[in-house]
């Protein structure tokens, strides 16, 4: 057996903190294989950890654990849960994290279509009986020493390790029927025609990252405004287009994408913006 | 057998440095573990590194292979060390870099405190009977050829790839008495009351970490001055306090946090700048 | 069997591109050992790709297979490739990333020295026999929803997962005799005496990397000319020598340091300046 553990955090590569939890995980689990999911999650970013989770374990194998701290109540009454899907478990703070977790292993969350800026507004939502959770509350689990600060090296590791080993989920603590969540952000059809969508994500190569999929465009020619700017067509590769393109990219969203240059420096854009959809 | 060796260097991850050690490592010894502690320790930086050390590596499994290689005097006349702890083997250049580890694996190293700033002076500390070191020069073990600049690729990672696989110590080379250490900061009293404490790092959550651990505080109403402000009280999570706050962090130390932003930016401090505790 | 695969790539640690890479492979080989080479490659900088691997790879294991992803035309008609040589096997787009390694493992590549700066004109490069490769055109191999932007994760991962295995290269697509590749950067003398060279590469420490190796240097007592200033003799280590100094680095390479600092700060130096070689 190849127990696959993903860490995902906020806590940067300058010091020892990622490799604690390894070093825990090791102790309890030599047999683990531990892969960095991504330690440079902007610090307390819940939508930007929950979006590059999302857009990653998909790509692991069944049966994955993914442990994911980005943790801002840390040391408070926030619950620490683990949920299980068919495809794989997940370990975190009950923040808001798993939202897109939720969206994709359980079903669409309904809520109106909100025309204004990428909210982050929690709310409990119930779980599809696909899905099933837990309180991590059996500290027989956990580290000796916990500390109030970190609960990715005296909790989460130490969970995820027995849980490697073959653990009942029920072993960690009392199942829950609710998880808190965001609404996933979705384009917006606009009253006076056209769509609205809000970039999601930059990433290093300056690419923005929209909410929009490819079933979320306009039918007919694409034209794209963003920032002032107008993007006729979608391409098919970033080297096939103008200087500035549309392309779907490779988590199948709607990228606005600059050749050989960082798109968001060209046009001075940030999450949360919002790009407009119609057909010319 | 999982043998698990763990890298602390300061050369980041923009060339392929430590992945020419992994290399070397695992053509001696396939079966490594590898887990990196820290890459981006600051060029040279031997207090970063002696600190970021300390605080990560009793998180590993007994019997762990810790590799540092923060090095400003490799190929000059600098001794290259193996320390053997009960805990753990470390295998670094002789320069300080292994301080903080000596104090906690060996016994306290009485230094009169110094109402300056962090002092990185060294000084030859005889090592206690529980510590046992030699200095690596058994070339037998290292790389055939040898460059006069990347000893972490030449000598140590195949040292400790050869440990790894069982070589005894004593193959590496002679029996050494005392490594080169620098005094470990620690607060001082103050003649007219109080305690002087001195920022020891600052992480990328922009936390001040001091040198004062839980029993080096004043008993009563904890008051933190630092940069001209004044911060009563020490709280219980980084989420529960005032914009400013204090903090028993991860690593048992006095931390100056502020709530969801940098409290070295907020406050412009720096590294070897100091905290007054006092109560109120 | 420890099938070894390294990955070196310009995709950062911002987003899980590296881990879904990751996924992917450890999806189809749960026993692979896979190591980061770099992700740090400047966007699309074909010249650093190829350089950080020449000097990386030769120190794993023979037999590792490498993968590299600096792709500015993916999901354009660029080739996807594989290159077999006695010490391990490459795959990349047949963009000139490999041109270091065909040079290494196959034969000197005659151009004529040019007085010019560092050029990437690339230009196909027949394969001597001890090097094999194929185009990867066998989509069975491949993930089976394919991206136009992400062959990383939809190609390169999965076949590169697929021959730690154990496939026959043959079965990835049909063998080719040749590759892209740009003239490797060589010193050049000059008509009035002395030797011209380029910096490749700057590295974290701020030294500046040259493409002049101990062979190319000039007999006699060592002056090197960089930014107007000039340099006497050749060091032994970064320790000893002047502010600014010369040392042949742990690639072979000469380069130009500053004692506890960075030359390319003190010196106003990028990558393609040229640097002049004498004696004095």
């Amino acid at each position: 057996m190849h127990p696959l553990i993903t860490l995902t955090t906020d806590f940067g590569l300058e010091e020892g903190y990622v490799a604690a939890m390894k070093g825990v995980i090791l102790g309890i689990n030599p047999e683990a294989t531990i892969v960095d999911l991504c330690h440079l999650i902007a610090p307390q970013d819940l939508l930007q950890a929950a979006f590059v989770l999302d857009t990653t374990y998909p790509y692991f194998p069944e049966g994955t654990l993914h442990v994911v701290v980005v943790d801002p109540g840390v040391g408070t009454g926030r619950r620490a849960v683990a949920l299980a899907t068919p495809r794989a478990t997940f370990l975190a703070p009950d923040n808001g994290v798993l939202s897109y977790v939720l969206e994709r292993e359980g079903e669409p969350w309904e809520e109106p279509p909100r025309a204004t800026a990428l909210s982050l507004a929690m709310k409990e939502r119930p779980l599809v009986p696909v899905l099933r959770a837990v309180a991590l509350t059996n500290s027989r689990y956990w580290l000796k020493s916990q500390s109030a600060t970190f609960h990715g090296r005296d909790l989460f590791a130490p969970v995820a390790a027995h849980l490697s080993l073959g653990l009942p989920l029920e072993e960690l603590g009392a199942e829950i029927g609710s998880l808190l969540a965001f609404p996933i952000p979705r384009p917006e059809p606009r009253p006076g025609g056209g769509i609205l969508c809000h970039i999601l994500h930059i990433d290093r190569f300056g690419d923005l990252i929209t909410d929009a999929r490819r079933e979320d465009l306009p039918e007919g020619r694409l034209l794209v405004e963003v920032a002032g700017r107008y993007i006729q067509g979608l391409s098919s590769s970033y080297a096939e287009g103008g200087d500035l393109l549309t392309i779907i990219g490779s988590a199948g969203y709607l990228e606005v994408a600059a050749k050989n240059a960082s798109a968001a420096d060209l046009l001075g854009a940030k999450v949360g913006d919002t790009v407009r959809l119609s057909t010319y």
